[in-house]
């Protein structure tokens, strides 16, 4: 079987590792994480790769260097999933990199090759995402360890559940000696596609604030209550959310995205009391993402105001843009080239754990092209060919990684 | 105790069964229902009344006449609720029908008043309205008994297991001899509060649509997805309730609401697949009801095919408006003056189990005052003198009742 292939059977093998059944949905340290490492750790094992999970469930491979090495590259990605997912966001990153290791049969560099499987990117059990890659990077906030799922299970106590030892994270710490992060990773949106590209290197990732606005009316009957006696939570979110959608159309660059919404009391004959509402921003820059932010939040405000509601705004993250590495970033696209592609650069629109990473050690991302830019969805998918072809430039970029200093 | 604190007390009595801790919720043939139909029927049983819960889970009482009687009085309400209701909606009008008879002190009539506690109005589990009434005026559609609750439970399995026969639902029609239905009610609404009374009698109650809407679009990532490619399910929603709105605002008398909403996949960084919106639409008259619910699904189909979505709508009730019978107008009248109250003739904007009953006998209905205009709500009451001026208003009607052939 070609290793192309041989990536996208395994990528299937993994994603039968499941929460739910009938469906790709794996959170932070869920039960059904277990097989996911065993069957990842059986993998390195037969490329000679030393295997652990570090305390904060991430797994971590290692492929030794030629002699006595002082340098370590780290490939990675995240091993978590939203609910309903597809196949490959985070998972073909990791079995890519570990595909990348067979395709040396037994190679050696000057550097090791560390394979990381991150335990938490997407943010959904806790509503906290990277927390895999931030306790890596050490910069997860000991605080956050006390955050609860919808069960009231904490973070600390999940990694117990999963029988690792919250108290020692500091040993899963990046190794001091890592000089660079590959992150190889579906690209989720339709810009590869539309340039005809298999692959494309990042060269930035979007900033995102994330927060819940809640409008709070008052539940009346619906039928016995006039139209301009009410004070309709629902009526006020729609106003918000045809608002949210109106500003970031107009400015360029900038998505905002409402994807969860609930409506309380719930019933068709009353008119709705509080509604919750997501908001999520993301531009190449922060400045405008900020702004959009402050204004979103303004119009809220104003329609609250204007319709007698109180409202409540409770913020959940706040993350900068990062700039990927211009030393590997030309790496990259040398190994491009040695390879035969023209890869674009792109912004990333999705944040991803090497946005985490990029703030202690120089960081780069490739993209594979999404069919019809179909993510966090089953359909999600990648062709074997765009596979091949970042088998072949991985391979380069190992080579480049040569001459890096 | 007054007769009228009585009744407020025992209102709060059967306010404590509820399927919800800390809240009332009491939806068609819940476990919860048992416990109400107990305290009930011993207070029925109490005043010598033959009590017994019908095919369909009505509660059913009756109270003798003078000698050899061939005609009978129905009064009744409801004994379900919204989710998170008030103490009174429906509850009320079944307690002071047994107040009422409690007054007589043991009197008798030419006729047999027949005391009925429906066992479903609000449409909230099954999103069928009126299941209780609807099964005594024989007008429930066998099919209707297979529709689904949110745990795949059917209107007819629901029956069984409150211990009741769904194929004997013919034993529980209408008695033959059922001349009159009075229903006591709160108003739900601001409108005798507004004119300083206790007391309504209603000549009218508005017709209603409700029907669910469903936009589908594609879940897409909210990072990756530039705005102008996405199939945003909720943003289309949106528009949609917003116009519902504006619309309803601008046609007088009329009345639209959207209660209750779901988007799905439901994560914060998704682009909502799908939505689900239901729609109630009411008005005095029918053709500006039918008018305006044909107006409001002409835009979501413009908003759908704007969009790139599909639509997908689901009629769920098309109820014409209904005219109380006006010789009961007339006693309820008369009976308001016996009783030293000019009560004005209202439009109820809220359904009622009256509507379904005034197709088969002549139904008429009075409405107390509701404090605030509030209802499906933990803060609906009533004033114990509005309460008094009822039971007095009922003593004449009975009176007026000998007089009607």
């Amino acid at each position: 079987m070609p290793l192309s292939e041989k990536v996208i059977a395994r990528c299937l093998q993994i994603s039968l590792f499941s929460e739910a059944p009938g469906e790709i949905t794996r959170t932070f340290l869920c039960d059904a994480m277990h097989g996911c490492h065993r069957l990842l750790t059986a993998w390195m094992e037969e490329l000679g790769m030393t295997v652990a999970v570090d305390p904060a469930g991430n797994l971590r491979g290692l492929y030794a260097g030629q002699g006595a090495v002082s340098r370590r590259l780290l490939i990675g990605s995240h091993l978590d999933t939203v609910p309903d997912a597809g196949m490959y966001d985070g998972v073909l990153g990791v079995v890519l990199g570990i595909a990348l290791v067979e395709s040396l049969a037994g190679q050696r560099f000057s550097y090791e090759i560390e394979i990381a499987g991150f335990s938490e990117e997407e943010g959904v059990r806790f509503g906290v995402p990277f927390i895999g890659s931030r306790a890596l990077a050490g910069t997860l906030d000991g605080a956050v360890l006390e955050t609860t799922d919808e069960t009231a299970v904490s973070i600390r106590s999940a990694i117990s559940h999963f029988g690792l030892d919250p108290s020692r994270l500091d040993k899963g710490l990046l190794h001091p000696n890592t000089f660079a992060y590959l992150e190889f990773h579906i690209e989720q949106g339709p810009v590869l596609q539309s340039a005809n590209q298999p692959l494309g290197i990042v060269e930035r990732i979007a900033g995102q604030s994330r927060l819940t606005v809640q409008f709070n009316g008052r539940a009346a009957h619906a039928g016995a209550t006039p139209m301009h006696q009410r004070r309709d939570a629902l009526a006020a979110a729609a106003e918000w959310i045809v608002a949210v959608e109106r500003h970031a159309a107009a400015v360029p660059g900038l998505v905002a995205t409402v994807g969860r919404i609930e409506a309380k009391p719930g019933a068709s004959n009353v008119i709705p009391a509080s509604v919750m509402a997501t908001l999520d921003v993301r531009h190449p820059f922060d400045e405008p993402r900020v702004e959009a932010v402050e204004k979103l939040l303004a119009t809220a405000r104003e329609i609250a105001r204007r319709r007698g509601l109180r409202l409540a705004i409770e913020p959940k993250l706040d993350q900068n843009a990062v700039a990927m590495h211009s030393d590997l970033i030309h790496a990259a696209e040398r190994a491009m080239q040695q390879g035969g592609f023209t890869a674009p650069r792109l912004v990333s629109g999705a944040g991803h754990d090497a946005m985490i990473i990029a703030a202690k050690i120089p960081s780069v991302m490739i993209f594979l092209r999404s069919p019809g830019g179909i993510s966090h969805h089953p359909d999600e998918t990648v062709y074997p060919e765009d596979v091949s072809a970042a088998l072949l430039a991985g391979r380069h970029f190992l080579d480049e990684c040569e001459r890096l200093s």
